[in-house]
């Protein structure tokens, strides 16, 4: 993204990056036909679920001023506008927490004013958005988006591990509620007898981890030994709505033996209900407000506004990694000139604004790629498998996948090469090359088709707009399908928090530094073994523990501010101070090379990290003759999948002397992780100063070359 | 073991046998220090926690006559006095179900006849054990336990099954009544409410749920990534009893809110408290039985008997299974003669008597193979470390280990040869020839000591006394202890109730079998990576799919039986006919081939499998030039480590040819599992009809051999 602060530029260079691919988003979401419904319900739940509580949080903090009625067509209604005119259909829209407090606050001001009162809040808070709009206008036109490009990976990660702590916070928090009478209960109610609070207590935390465990579960069916493949797929796809129904059931079990109330279950009015309409003319009474009020506005308007532009642009951001290889163009600008569209027409109708949230945005991309991944696999299998039965070489079935790899590929103005098939893998080629001949048919054992596809793939996500906006529609459903909602007991929304804190971990390298640290020394190499990380080879393990204990205070001290009552909500500024202190603070205290490795910044020219510069400083890796400058291209690339050099793969001969294979060899006199390329490099010297002497060349590259 | 029917002959040999090895089974224990006490704990509490759960269910079934007290009284007597004298000290005595129940029975026949009544109960069950002991002294003599050869794996996994079953059950139907007022309860206490009631359920179901996860959570403990690795290994070892102590301390949280009994805990007299005595002095009134009952007592005493047989000798058997690859012999006639005695012990001062019991006798024999793992390990360890910091060859290294590991055992006149190491892997070897020269210095990246010191080790136990005498101590200590045990939540106990019946699953071939049933075709591969078990090479899978549900069928025979009053007892009676249904029936509906892989019986002739013989019964296994006789022994040596036939494990030469890497392939066409020896045949020749073209040799092979 170009870094532009001349007015419209950003946005005009939005519009047009996703106009040229605005037909593809919805071809391609239809031609992905029912499967697409597996990441749509995903989000749908994801979406809906935080929203309804919200909404119940709200019509307790509101004096039932606004209920989950609202909040829930809010997210519609934004949700399904953003889908089909807003800039990056990944990004998620609904109504968040901070809204929540930000409008209780507001509702705390003004309950309390003889001139406004309950009455007109709706009426003011419609101002606040009024000027939250007007605001975010400038900011969208001035180009403030352009800095989110100087929010690298440590401010993002940490933002979205701060609101995994604050959905387990809810999770926690809500459970141990349902040991206490709620609020503003009928207390002379046999539920609220301090016997049946217990046990409804001790159902909640039933159902909560029944949920969250089942939940987990479920999510892994796909490589579970037991039942068919379709019936694992199903439950990968739709195991944890699926879990919602049945936890929901189990709530009912003890119904003869339980008071009404047991177990607390969700609450809102109906939409058809007297008195749910009352907000949508709220327009009308605008202008009763007094014109000090309309002033007044301006000041809770900028901190939602900095909380809008913030929160907004970080979950768009987090939807669009690296990692995930995406081809279509980001639009930040264009994306916060619409938000402020829509925080207008929310004000206008009465209902609190919606905006971009975390984790679901980031939970939407990766269940697309899943999706994306399924795709492209039967599709290679298939092809696969025709062209074995034609007795293809391994050559010949190499070109027949790439080819049909291709055709999954629709060339785009923005980024027209595509990625290409991975190489074979090195065990594949040598058990076709050891038959003599390239050229020979192949069969099963050399090639599996359904074991090694998987390898051949690089994370590509279907990138399109129709999940997003029948995610959408289903949360306008949802208004209709009230009744049914209101049988869901609250304790299983508390579970269903819990999965969403716990889901939205993985790749989170902060949370997996974290982890690390508690990794006793020995088991370390077991971390690379499971996703490839630069860093673990090439920063000191000292460094990473003192980046990541920094880190984690940062987190603590952020999370610290969430408790501090109106000033929490500015929670966010504390994470934007992170872009100088990473510019201008952390260089001073860490090397450029190992800064870049822990958190690559595009601002930042990357020193050039030479090969073997760090056998000297005793991180033990493992140095040799850099005769092939492809290696730290390699190495980059390996970081998780993210892209920075990529070579169209080829097979020219049966040599397989193109293959890289890093193998991971621990020291046992310094315990710290060595690499050896013992392909590619064939002999490698000994590293650094404690004296190991050199490992032999592998026999896997003997046994090639003989 | 000899099948002879001559009187005192077996008796005989098996005190031969266990005194030549009496001394050692002293020494060896104490030599394994500290460690002794992981596999003591564990038993302990697995012995322990059923006896006090069963205790308390004697307790209300005889009006108070029998209590805990009692139950662990006679479990320390039994198990102080077999670790001593008894024969095979891998054996767990215990007071069990059955002997509950027949008590039960005994007792409600009792209570009700005017001269007899509950006040001579005791001496009149003093009288039943009397003929129990003289049953078990001719049974014993003659020789009945020779037939204890005739079961069969078939037998003795269901039995395993049957009571992993019962325990299941008892931990559901234990849970169930937590919501229930329990019998002969004060109905007016509070705690009896029903809303208290649904609260005591909820927070059983909470409590034995979370013993059960982290139970089975800590036993992986020492695969754990996090924590340094003495944690790790004592989470391992003593993550259990550790387990109740949290769970209970979390029973006390909410003390302030739960009137006294919720949740509810153990209940048992404390032994000192008055009248807890009265029992030792039975044998005084025996005399004042009327005759016509002491002749009467001779049917529950044959019943006794019969039970008595079965289950002592199936523990018994369960705990020296072929695959933990024992080295001291059984003594199932010695046994049974001690059974004799300490029954009339128990008899004559009150108490029910202990027998030998599942699952925990197998359990000590799994708990005492990590040990000796560990010992060998550690050992093995500091010698290759040492070997290696002295450049030794990797030769030298596998000869300074095979002389560590043989130091490590003591030459026994029963089976004067050891196992030995088993020989190092392919790759190891690869990777040192590699470089040319054998006799050259071996590195840590050719042989890692903290890996592959793992796969050189057979399954061995550390057959001793000492944890079997300890753990007996342990159990009369908690006559002492009762104060503390009776803090304990009876719904911990049905959650630990549940862990052993899943703890008992694993390595159980039935059990395995049955998952196997509801493994996609696809996955079925997975198994045989996990545990390489010979008869899915061997036998087509629907001969397996019918000799499983064959079993299956017969499992759920024997447990509908045990829910039919009196009779239920009696259950062993229908495992027992399994040996004519094994030994006459089978045979005419399974090939004898393919029931030896299955379920092989020392008493057949084993039929010679024919290498290559299965190949036209369309089961997929690749036939090949079957060169070299060593193959079939290979393979059935790798039937989950039972050894057959042993060789001497020798490195000659740096050619690496000797070494046989059985590689899975998976047919597409079939769908079925395929076997191709790539290393050893080099070539294999096609398969059968489906025409699959043959696999080349393995890339390895060429490797090594260019």
């Amino acid at each position: 993204m170009e870094e532009t602060f001349i007015p419209f530029r950003g946005i005009k260079n939005d519009l047009k990056g996703r106009l040229s691919c605005y037909k593809q988003d919805w071809t391609g979401g239809l031609r992905a036909g029912y499967r697409i419904l597996a990441p749509t319900t995903y989000i749908f739940f994801a979406s809906a679920i935080p929203v309804i509580s919200f909404g119940e949080q709200l019509e307790r903090n509101t004096e039932g001023t606004l209920t989950a009625v609202q909040t829930l067509a809010s997210t519609a209604l934004c949700g399904i506008i953003h889908s089909i005119i807003g800039g990056q259909p990944l990004l998620i829209l609904g109504v968040a927490e901070p809204t929540v407090l930000m409008y209780t606050f507001m509702f705390e001001f003004a309950k309390d004013r003889q001139d406004l009162g309950p009455k007109l809040f709706l009426a003011w808070s419609g101002w606040v958005c009024v000027w939250t709009a007007l605001l975010l206008f400038i900011m969208a036109i001035l180009g403030a988006c352009s800095i989110i490009n100087r929010f690298t990976r440590v401010a993002g990660e940490l933002f979205g591990l701060l609101i995994a702590m604050l959905f387990m916070q809810q999770a926690i928090r809500g459970l141990i509620d349902e040991f206490r009478i709620p609020e503003r209960a009928n207390r002379v109610e046999t539920q609220f007898l301090p016997s049946w609070r217990f046990g409804n207590g001790m159902f909640a935390v039933v159902l909560s981890f029944g949920l969250l465990f089942t939940g987990l579960r479920s999510r892994k069916a796909r490589s579970w030994c037991y039942g068919t493949g379709w019936l694992r797929g199903f439950i990968a796809d739709y195991g944890v709505p699926l879990m919602v129904v049945v936890w929901t059931g189990i709530s009912y079990v003890p119904f003869l033996e339980v008071p009404k109330g047991i177990p607390r279950r969700l609450f809102s009015p109906n939409p058809w209900s007297k008195g749910a309409y009352s907000n949508w003319t709220v327009i009308t009474e605008m202008t009763d407000v007094p014109p000090l009020y309309i002033v007044g506005a301006f000041i809770p308007a900028t901190m939602i506004a900095v909380l809008y532009y913030f929160d907004h642009s970080v979950a768009s951001q987090l939807a669009q990694q690296k990692e995930f290889n995406l081809k279509k163009p980001s639009s930040y600008h264009y994306d916060l000139l619409l938000l402020g569209f829509l925080t207008l027409l929310c004000g206008l109708i009465g209902v609190p604004p919606a905006n971009g949230v975390i984790p679901q945005s980031p939970m939407h991309t990766k269940s697309l790629a899943t999706l994306k991944h399924q795709l492209l696999r039967n599709k290679l299998a298939s092809t696969a498998r025709k062209s074995i039965a034609q007795n293809s070489s391994l050559t010949q079935l190499y070109g027949d996948m790439q080819e049909a790899y291709n055709q999954m590929q629709t060339p785009l103005v923005h980024q027209p090469t595509t990625l290409g098939l991975k190489e074979l893998k090195e065990s594949t080629i040598q058990m076709a090359s050891s038959s003599g001949d390239m050229d020979a048919p192949v069969f099963e054992p050399a090639f599996d088709v359904d074991k090694d596809i998987d390898d051949l793939l690089h994370v590509e996500v279907k990138e399109q707009r129709l999940s997003n906006l029948l995610q959408s529609l289903l949360v306008g459903g949802c208004l209709a399908a009230m009744p049914f909602l209101k049988k869901i007991p609250t304790s299983v929304l508390w579970g269903y928090f819990a999965f969403m804190a716990i889901e939205s971990l993985p790749g989170n390298q902060f949370w997996e530094r974290i982890l690390l640290l508690f990794t006793a020394p020995s088991r370390r190499y077991k971390v690379l073994e499971k996703c490839h990380v630069t860093f673990l080879e090439t920063v000191p393990f000292r460094t990473i523990a003192t980046f990541t204990l920094f880190q984690l205070t940062y987190l603590l001290l952020c999370f610290g501010l969430t408790w501090i009552p109106i000033a929490g909500v500015l929670f966010p500024l504390l994470i934007m101070l992170l872009v100088p202190v990473r510019q201008y603070a952390l260089p001073k205290f860490f090397k450029g090379a190992h800064l870049t490795d822990l958190d690559a910044a595009e601002y930042e020219e990357s020193p050039a990290l030479q090969y073997g510069l760090e056998a000297s400083d005793g991180t033990g890796i493992a140095s040799g003759r850099a005769d092939d400058a492809e290696i730290l291209s390699e190495m980059i690339t390996r970081s998780r999948g993210e892209i920075i050099h990529v070579q169209s793969p080829k097979i020219t001969s049966s040599s397989s002397g193109t293959f890289d294979d890093i193998r991971l060899e621990r020291s046992p006199r310094v315990g710290e992780l060595r690499v050896a390329r013992s392909l590619r490099l064939g002999r490698t010297t000994s590293a650094g100063s404690h004296g190991t002497p050199s490992p032999r060349p592998s026999p896997l590259a003997r046994g090639s070359r003989g």
